[in-house]
């Protein structure tokens, strides 16, 4: 390799794109979903490149997880969201990127901080899927910059050694449920894997599935309360297993917890390949969706109490409060971190 | 109008596009829901230009009804799918467009007709999607084929008065179902109604929901058999009631009935406004698929037997068996008729 | 306006995005009218973002015109296509952007210069689309620099000045046309506008405009030559009408002339409203694209001598010809002038 191109394998990726109606809910509200394939896109381009600028094989960067991600602002139809892509850390066998988003309005300029994502990908030789390739390393500008990179490898090396993916099987929901039950707002979808979806390997894009994922907790938040829902943040999620072409992937969403601002939804991605006999379906990917309801102001409306009904609801119920106010306390603590260092 | 408008007006319409990857399964084979809605993108569009060439409101062709439709060619990634449209009859308030499909293959010059199609529309206004306006007479080659035209008119509407949407309540499958079930393979699909899935009021495309009607009857086929499986026919569809924009659509497919080559499978198609409190699911669509399985020399391929479980399955399996006897015979019949004018 | 949004407004706009299986066509060579709209769209972006870099009304930069593109070097699926737009020249009422595409193979580092392109865009009040607004004057490097922009503006206006889009009426090819002859292989498309393909205002974008004119014109050159065929070069197009949502296109290729190793096919836009009565068709662009034929191994193939019948073929072969010996000769003294200043 040259040294233009090692430079440039380790500089940023930007990508930029106009929202289009198709791409937003009809009060014009682009689709967390969008924003999160967008990333995907970036970190895969840009881990991709990375990963190649060594001789031997040749690989794929794998998406296997993404950090807890807070969308800050709504983007709309006819604006340009600007992604910027970074790797920040690289380990012997995986590396983290980092991306922002920036949503330009080009008529009159004004331009706001919509998302930052922290991506964790691991390269797949193409040669045998199989095979994780050596990840070159990068260069950091300071010795406290590496050591920060490594913090965040080992806190998220632990995390997904911890958790496993949830293996709750989906319940069909009674027949007419009672309106603001979980079984009256769960849903799913199917989707039968295309060759746009995967387009470097034979498996599917982590942002193909998250943008899926985001469309059916949109619908079950959507049944909950009759208006115009956002994505607000998304859990940490791992891809446990990868998604082959010619699968059917079966993407389920229930509503877990609801507080009085905000709604918490499960989404459960199983595939089965639909042309091998034999081959049962699995679990592909979890993650906990928050949405928030909005007035035709883009303000926060009041959700409806969620009805619990049975034990295993309660349960999740009690597990979703758990995460609620663990993320309330710690952006609390975040803010006053913050107002002290000023 | 001037005269060239109206020379443009009454004139067939083309359209071609060239079948991309997204459009097909993995062995290659263009998805009948494809072809399905660019037919009613012609029509539509003949239809509505029609419509348009009188004074007073101005409107839109509504999809209500089409025939029985077969799919005599598969059509492959790469062929140029070329539509014919026309309008072959008008009434007051409705008109017929007929609709031929041929493939090419643009690298060998090989052609097939891959489909035909008659579809009925009824001109809404915009000014208030509930009116129905009159439609423009159309001229006649001869009185011959105007007195076809009315028997045509005749026999779809005493069968639209007759045929209710079918108001079966979709039961969810058991858990762990046996293969070869119906459970088994039931299979259910949400979507989000989009901009692009609607027409110039707001109301989704007859054709946009019979895309998603053979998305779902196809992977009800392949979980049957997995195999490669394509559409050999639909039976005729009657657009009972309109479905929104703003409103999520939940089509459910099962198989009713399976011959030794051939599987039928009953779609039903379910609309629920999401953002209108109080408004309830309904009904807006049902039809019946019929698949059949491919080797990978599109050969048909036997088909294994649908288990039965309970009265309800046996109904519906009896009545798909009399409606598969009644179009082999009917095929027979045609063929012979064919024969004798030789 | 801050000085930093007045430096960023001048600042050029990248743009990048893997080129999907949907993109291309079978053998995995990228559509030219996929470049052709991206790059559109980094050029739209640009200039918007800077004719409202002033107070007043705001607007949308509306495509006028393309020069004349080469196609350097044929795109693949997997690679990822970098856009990069400036503007390079302002005038009163219009402004100049440049676009370079460089594609990327992400799996080997290699890139290469596909395609440069210079597209000429006036500000369109979105308060009154009949209204061309200011445009704010950018900063150039050297007068040198600023004299040369002159110099382009005033040639481009003399020609758009000079160039009437071509009134020539299609006329439908006759039945069962003899291979090889400019019927055999004429072809039409027609699209209803959606909208997707207009999101800034109720126009539909040059670069959509420019995809369905490549998609046709490669049918064209396909059913000609029955290989692979890529864009190799667009001649400058002048976009002398908006096309309306609403409208539906028919866009029309035939091929015009065929050398030994290229052909040249003119294509023909028209837009009829759909739903205003009284409103003829119009002709909105025409343009000439040449296409080669390549072997499996991407090298040109030879193309079929194209068979004339009529006065009005031997008239559009033989200026078609002219354009063909004009360009080869300007193409050698580029050459020659370039080998002078090394």
């Amino acid at each position: 390799m040259s040294a233009s191109q090692a430079r440039e394998a380790a500089s940023p990726l930007q990508l930029c794109r106009i929202m289009r109606p198709d791409d937003a809910n009809i009060v014009g509200n682009v689709h967390g979903g969008i924003i999160l394939k967008m990333i995907e896109e970036a970190g895969c381009i840009v881990g991709t490149r990375h990963c190649n600028t060594q001789s031997g094989d040749r690989g794929v960067a794998a998406l296997v997880r993404v950090e807890k991600t807070e969308f800050l602002f709504p983007v709309f139809i006819g604006e340009v969201a600007h992604v910027t892509a970074e790797i920040t850390y690289t380990s012997k066998h995986s590396l983290e990127v980092q991306v922002k988003v920036m949503a330009e309005n080009i008529l009159t300029g004004a331009k706001k901080l919509a998302n930052k994502a922290a991506l964790w990908y691991v390269p797949c030789s193409l040669q045998n899927v199989d095979k994780i390739m050596q990840v070159p390393p990068i260069k950091y500008a300071s010795a406290e910059q590496e050591e920060e990179g490594k913090k965040r490898y080992e806190a998220q090396k632990m995390e997904r050694l911890e958790t496993k993916a949830r293996i709750e099987e989906v319940v069909p929901p009674p027949p007419n449920p009672e309106q603001h039950t979980v079984g009256f707002s769960q849903s799913s979808l199917i989707h039968l894997v295309g060759p746009s979806d995967c387009t470097l390997h034979h498996y599917v894009h982590g942002g193909v599935t998250m943008k899926l994922m985001d469309e059916v907790a949109g619908i079950v938040a959507a049944r909950h309360c009759n208006t115009n829902i956002v994505t607000a943040s998304v859990d940490a999620i791992n891809f446990h297993r990868k998604i082959n072409k010619g699968c059917v992937v079966t993407v389920t969403g229930r509503m877990t917890f609801a507080s009085n601002k905000s709604m918490e939804i499960e989404v459960l991605v199983d595939a089965s390949p639909l042309m091998e006999k034999g081959k049962e379906k699995y679990r592909a990917v979890s993650a906990f969706f928050t949405f928030i309801s909005l007035d035709k102001d883009n303000r926060p409306l009041p959700v409806p109490p969620l009805k619990i009904d049975g034990e295993e609801e309660q349960r999740r119920f009690e597990e979703g409060k758990a995460r609620y106010l663990h993320n309330k306390a710690k952006r609390l603590a975040d803010k006053e971190a913050a107002a002290h260092q000023n």
